[in-house]
C-alpha cells in the first residue's frame, strides 16, 4: 500500500513553523500497521500544490494533504485540488451553519471571509471540525486502471487536525484498506533508565522472539524511553504478549504506563484512587509541575495548590523556610528542599508535599553547584525524602526532566503508600 | 533556483522522531534569501532513496540529503548516491585519520565498522565533522544541458549537521549561487485578533504593495497571528519597511513583537526595563503562566512568586479571598478574581498582581458559566482591572490562550505604566 502525505504551507518552506504533522500522522498510521511511503512539504503556491498532488495521485492508494483549508488568501488547497480533479465547488449549508455557530458560540461576529470554508468539492465527504471552522474533506480520487484511492484534506492547526484524524479518518482508513494480516503494536513507557540501559536489560532475553519476527524498537525522549513491540501474522498477539511479560519482569516499576499515557496521567490516577492529595513548592521548575498535573482532567481532586517560590523571600514568606537555613545552606540545598516540602504540605494539609529547588541555567551556577544542580524533596506526615540530581540541559529541558523526576518519586511513593 | 531537501530514515516514516532538519535548514536558507522548493522524507531503503534522488536531480539546482552516512547497516545514502551517479567509492586517508582520532581522543577503540564512513565518492569534496565521525559530502551533479547543480550530503544528528551546515555549507552556497537580487523577510507578531480579522484590517491597505510584488503571508498559532512580508529586488527593503509602517499603523499595539520573539520574552523584557515585578495567582491555568515566564532566562528579576490556588480553600488560605465572596459569587467570578489579584500582589509586594480563575473543562461547567469561562484580573497599588473571556477549547489550548490573554494585559499595562 502506497501512502503519501503532503504538507502545504509557505511557513513550512520558510522554516517558520515546525512540521509536527509528519511525525504525528506517521505514528498514528504506523501504530495501526500502515507505513507512510513518502512525505512531501511544499509551498502553498498553485504550481507547487498541483504538481505534488498530481505526482502523488499517480502512485498513492491513500493520500493525506494538510493545510490550506482556512479563510485567508493563501489557503488554496481546496480550490487547487478541486480544480485538478475537475470538481466544482458547492457551498454546504451544514458547514455554513457550523461556522456561524462557532462564532456565535464565542460571541464574536462571523467575518465574511470565513464563509469560503463552506465550499465543498462536488462528491466530497465532509469531516466535521469540532475545534475550528474549516472542515476536513474526503474525496475518491480513483483513476482509470488503478485500484481505489482516497484523498483526504485536513486543516493545518494540530488541535483541529488531530481529533479529526483520530475520530473520523482512522475508522475510514481501517474500513477502506483492511490489513491483510493481524498487526499488533504495543508500547511500554519507562522512566529512570537510559536507552542503552533499557536495551542491555531486555534485548538478550527477547532474542528468541525477535529472531522469530518480533520487531523491537526503542525511542528515547526527555526523561523517558519507550519500548515498542510490533508483530504481524497469526501469532502476533501471543508474541507481543510474551515480549511484554518478559519486559515487565526485567524492568519492573521503571515501567510507568503504556501507549500514549503520560506520567502526569498515571500520577493523578494513582492519587485519586488512593484519595491522596499533593501540594507543590516549585522554585527552578517555575510552575511546570503544577502545569503538568493540571493538564490532566480531574486534577483538582488531587492538587490542593502549588507555590512558585522563585525568590528566597517567597520561600520564607509563603512556606516558612527559615532564614537561618537559607543563610547556612543556600536556596539550592537538601536542608532547604526538605523545609520547602514539609512547609507546603503543612500549609495546605496535603498527603504529600513536593518541592524542587535548583539552578536551571544558563546563568546562576557556581563551581560547587553548577547550573543543572537540583534538589527534589517529598514529605508525608511521617517522613521526608530528598534527592540530588544533576540535569545539565537547556532551560526548558531542565524543567521537563526535573518535573519528570519529581512526578516519578510521587508515583513510586504513591504506589508504596505513606 | 530550485532547492530540494531529502530527509532519509525509517524512524521518520514510523513517526518515532520529529524531523527538525526541515524547519532548521529551510529557515537557515530563507533568512539568506534562498527558498526551498520541496522537502521530501523517505524510508532508508535503496529503492526509496534512489528514486527520490533521481527525481530531485532532474529539477534541482541545489539538493541537500540528510541522514544515512553513519556506520550501521541501515546507513546507505552514500553508497546509493555514488552508485546512482556512477562514481566509485575511494577510501580517504584524511577521514580515516579523523575517525581514528575521534575514538582515541575519547579513549575508546575504533570499531571496524566505522571505517566505512571514510569512503568518499570519486570527485566529492569532504566536509569535516567536528562533532562526530561521518563527514559531509559535496558532489557536482551537473547533467548535460543543465546549469551547474550541487548535491550535498549531511549526517543526521542535529549537533553534527547544524555546525557543518552553518560553517561550511552556507559559504559554499553563497559562492556558488550568488543572489541576483536583494532579499528582505520580516515577521510581525500579533495577539488579540483572529487571522481573518488581521487580514481584513491590513490586506486592503497593502494591496498596492502586494500587486507590486510584495509577498504577504499569515500564520495563525494559538492566541497569536504572525504577519510576514517578503520582497525581492532593489526596492525590497523599502517595500517591506512601507508594509511594516502601514501594518503598525493599522494593528497598533496588537503587535507585540517581531521575528522569533515570544510574548513571555517581551513581557519579561518590558518589566525588567521598568524595574517592575509580578506576582501570580493562578487557578484554572494551573501554573502555566508562571511556567511561561520562568522559561525566559532572567525571569527571577521579574517574577516574585506564584500561587496555584486550585481549591477554594487555597484561595482563602493563601491569598485571603473572603469566604463570603466565594459563597456569594462563586470561585469563577469578577469579585473573586479581583480579590485574588489584589491579595497576591499585597502578599508578595509586587508591582502587579495577576489572577485567573475559570473552568478549563471538559467537566465543571454550568449553563450560566460553561466550560471555557474565565476571569482575568490585574491589580496595581492604585487600581484593579478585570476581564471576562470565553475560551472554549480543549484543556491545554484553554490554558495557553488564557495565559496569552493574561500576559497581554500585563504587556499593555506595563506599557502604559501604573
Amino acid at each position: 500500500m502506497n501512502i503519501q502525505i503532503i504538507n502545504t504551507g509557505s511557513e513550512l518552506m520558510l522554516g517558520r513553523v515546525l512540521n509536527t504533522h509528519q511525525q504525528w500522522l506517521c505514528r498514528q498510521l504506523a501504530d495501526r500497521g500502515y507505513q507512510v511511503t513518502r512525505q512531501v512539504a511544499i509551498d502553498d503556491t498553485g504550481v507547487a500544490i498541483q504538481q505534488a498532488v498530481r505526482e502523488a495521485l499517480a502512485v498513492a492508494d491513500l493520500m493525506i494533504v494538510t493545510g490550506g483549508l482556512g479563510p485567508t488568501s493563501d489557503d488554496r488547497t481546496r480550490d487547487l485540488i478541486a480544480q485538478l480533479l475537475g470538481r466544482p465547488l458547492l457551498e454546504d449549508p451544514a458547514v455554513v451553519a457550523h461556522i456561524d455557530g462557532f462564532f456565535s458560540g464565542r460571541q464574536r461576529p462571523m467575518p465574511a471571509s470565513t464563509r469560503v470554508q463552506a465550499l465543498v468539492p462536488e462528491g466530497a465527504m465532509v469531516l466535521a471540525n469540532a475545534h475550528g471552522t474549516a472542515p476536513g474533506l474526503v474525496m475518491d480520487a480513483t483513476r482509470a486502471g488503478r485500484a481505489a484511492s482516497l484523498l483526504i484534506m485536513l486543516p493545518g492547526p494540530p488541535r483541529e487536525l488531530r481529533p479529526m484524524f483520530a475520530d473520523q479518518v482512522v475508522p475510514l482508513i481501517l474500513k477502506r484498506f483492511p490489513l491483510e494480516t493481524t498487526f499488533v503494536c504495543r508500547t511500554l513507557k519507562t522512566t529512570g533508565l537510559g536507552e542503552s540501559m533499557v536495551e542491555e536489560k531486555i534485548a538478550p532475553r527477547l532474542q528468541a522472539l525477535t529472531e522469530a519476527g518480533l520487531d523491537l524498537g526503542y525511542c528515547a525522549r526527555n526523561g523517558e524511553v519507550d519500548v515498542r513491540f510490533v508483530a504481524r501474522g497469526h501469532a502476533a498477539g501471543a508474541s507481543v504478549a510474551e515480549a511484554e511479560r518478559i519486559t515487565r519482569g526485567l524492568l519492573g516499576d521503571a515501567i510507568f504506563g503504556s501507549e500514549d499515557e503520560r506520567l502526569e496521567d498515571v500520577v493523578v490516577g494513582l492519587l485519586r484512587e488512593r484519595r491522596e492529595t499533593v501540594a507543590l513548592a516549585e522554585s527552578c521548575t517555575g510552575g511546570f509541575i503544577a502545569n503538568r498535573l493540571t493538564n490532566v482532567p480531574g486534577a483538582s481532586a488531587v492538587l490542593l495548590g502549588g507555590l512558585v517560590t522563585y525568590s528566597n523571600e517567597a520561600k520564607e514568606k509563603l512556606i516558612g523556610v527559615q532564614a537561618a537555613t537559607l543563610a547556612a545552606h543556600g536556596a539550592v540545598s537538601e536542608a532547604t528542599v526538605r523545609e520547602m516540602a514539609e512547609g507546603v504540605r503543612r500549609l495546605l494539609g496535603a498527603t504529600y508535599g513536593v518541592a524542587v529547588t535548583g539552578i536551571a541555567g544558563p546563568g546562576g551556577g557556581t563551581l560547587e553547584k553548577p547550573a543543572g544542580t537540583v534538589w527534589i524533596g517529598v514529605a508525608t506526615a511521617t517522613r521526608t525524602i530528598s534527592l540530588r540530581q544533576f540535569n545539565a540541559y537547556d532551560r526548558e529541558t531542565f524543567k521537563y526532566v526535573t518535573s519528570q523526576q519529581a512526578l516519578d518519586i510521587l508515583r513510586r511513593g504513591a504506589g508504596r503508600g505513606t
